[in-house]
């Protein structure tokens, strides 16, 4: 897939907008985008809108309100990963040779949306008997405490880490950073997760340009490849998820570094999906940028601080940038290409030159809902 | 776009399905048409899932119940051209070089949703002035009327039609025909549209399986050609959209006439999107199928009935077979195949070669909102 390139991106600040609505939100990513990139509005051929919960016809409002008529723009929707399949979508649209300047968009206003969004839904019997979201990470952070030796204190080193991060990032819900004190004594969700360990309810909008290489050279922006975009969804095998590793971000990662031609040992930096601390640990591992069961002592060494051998979250992740969910696989790749395009300010990793960017949706513990992406750019 | 083909097609009945869930109807339409490809659901290697009510991860809780896992999966919601676009996507996918083989799905179990989904949105300003959907083509009928001076009687003749063509068709929702008079003093909804000028509440699922020029021959299928398949969404021009010309619905026509080298004098059949008696005047005018004003007289001279000189929704269309809006556009392309194959039992359109489906969604009157795709297929 060498020939598709990221030209520009965008982003609202993360965090509660209780005044504003997701369709302002989502103009505000798309034309901070659309001006990183360099171009008008109406070179825009067409655009991709990943979101969940807002309804009908999501990104046919932010076109409209933005003065965009008249393209081809299709919503997508795949959990948690619906910001980071609208930039898949994008790509493939751009390799069929059907447009060569398109707009991936991922947006949520969560605050309105998230109580009606979670009553429970009575065909739903793992909720019914509390294997909710916090409720199955719970038993994945026990069961990774009990078969690699390790505790609370180290998975605590995770939203330090993460939170810390976001304090340096301007577009960030977190603007300060939190001790390890801070999230031991934070108010239990699903012990041993505490309020620290789980990313927070959040509005926000997140855009790329897609654009092919003809595109890319005409157009002489500040181009990064998007050297693959990989989804795959449901299971991958006819056994059960192990609790403390995850054969579908394995798949998915393995087939991204296939097509980029790179391996593991190659990334520079990765954003992956830490909808909670010991989330993080599972995704890094499933992605093999660190070794199975050892993740927490190398966040304790600092190799996945900014600075560390292979800095991980460096926005702040889901846990400190906050999870506005459409937005939050788009927002991965803002982050990506500002830092190899070395305008991430305080929060800069040194020398980048591939991002890897791992989105994770559905239920955790069953079959059904799964999807995950890996996307890996390179400047 | 002449590599694209389809292989295999298969649709439940369409009607109100109480006791049975979407994911129930999505998993038999996927299975009847993998069956009617003649390959195994192992051959599948991507998916696109159409709905609008079916909240999160519809399409993977269908690859689920039928036992794919691990592929791409994304799910799609344009408003009424949620199928259409998953035909499209499939289509994009495929053309990309991304896979050879592709599951195209629409889904909707619309009486479990319909009355929450409907609940006034008070941000809605059209409809809190009587702007629904029935409101808005009851004007846009009277405009039509007005312009054209036909009336009340003659536009009875498109639901006789439609529902005429549904009681052959054993799929569709209504499976007897009604006359002028049952339509004239049908319950009025909003005049001059009475109940069966209105499209009905439906639950249903269709499928399709796309793949590739290579993917065909080596299948060895039954392939009918994707010749075109368009998406245009929001306006296209600056004026206020007329209430008895669409000009989203004309682009989008003219694109996939120009995609499919062919112009409308070419098509042997149509289905298009009648939501309303009234709107299948607009659309085959739009699509240029028919002159502008003209198209009641046609139909009254039988123009428009499956033996006349083009057959307008010969599976009974919205009005007949109904409309579960994700299955909609897909159920077109459906029953087109079905005709190009000559596999249309009592409604089958003679020598059929080139079959046309246009579906529009979103509000009439406003700008936001509005998507449009016209596909072609070629035997």
């Amino acid at each position: 897939m060498s020939d598709v390139y990221v030209i520009g991106v965008g982003m609202t600040r993360f965090g509660k907008h209780p005044d504003r609505s997701a369709t302002d939100l989502g103009a505000e990513a798309a034309l901070a985008a659309i001006r990183d990139a360099g171009i008008e509005p109406r070179q825009i051929e067409g655009a991709y809108c990943g979101h969940v919960f807002q309804g009908m016809a999501m990104g046919q409002r932010v076109l409209a309100h933005i003065g965009i008529a008249g393209i081809p723009l299709t919503n997508v929707e795949n959990v948690c990963s619906s910001g980071a399949v609208s930039i898949r979508e994008a790509a493939l649209a751009i390799r069929a040779g059907e447009h060569d300047v398109v707009l991936a968009l991922g947006v949520e206003h969560l605050t309105s949306k998230f109580q009606g969004a979670l009553a429970p839904d009575p065909d739903d019997v793992e909720a019914a008997v509390g294997l909710t979201m916090p409720g199955i990470y719970a038993m994945r952070a026990r069961r990774y405490f009990e078969d690699y030796g390790v505790g609370r204190g180290e998975l605590a080193l995770i939203p330090v880490k993460n939170k810390g991060n976001a304090a340096l990032n301007p577009f960030a819900q977190f603007q300060e950073p939190v001790t390890v004190e801070q999230v031991l004594e934070a108010r239990p969700i699903a012990e041993p997760l505490g309020k620290l360990d789980c990313s927070p309810v959040t509005d926000g909008g997140a855009a790329a340009i897609l654009v092919s290489a003809s595109a890319a050279k005409r157009l002489n922006g500040k181009a990064v490849r998007l050297a693959a975009s990989s989804l795959r969804t449901g299971t991958v095998d006819a056994e059960p998820t192990p609790m403390t590793f995850e054969p579908l971000t394995n798949a998915t990662a393995r087939d991204a570094y296939e097509r980029a031609g790179i391996g593991p040992e190659d990334v520079s930096l990765a954003e992956v999906h830490d909808c909670f601390s010991i989330a993080e640990a599972l995704r890094v591992e499933g992605c093999e940028l660190f070794p199975r069961g050892e993740y927490l002592q190398a966040v304790e060494r600092g190799e996945a601080a900014i600075g560390g051998r292979l800095p991980v979250n460096p926005s702040g992740g889901l846990l400190g940038k906050g999870h506005p969910l459409g937005a939050t696989g788009v927002a991965q790749v803002v982050e990506i290409v500002r830092q190899l395009r070395g305008e991430a300010g305080g929060r800069q990793v040194e020398g980048a030159k591939v991002g890897h960017a791992h989105s994770r949706g559905g239920k955790a513990a069953g079959v059904e809902g799964a999807a995950c992406t890996v996307q890996v750019l390179v400047r």
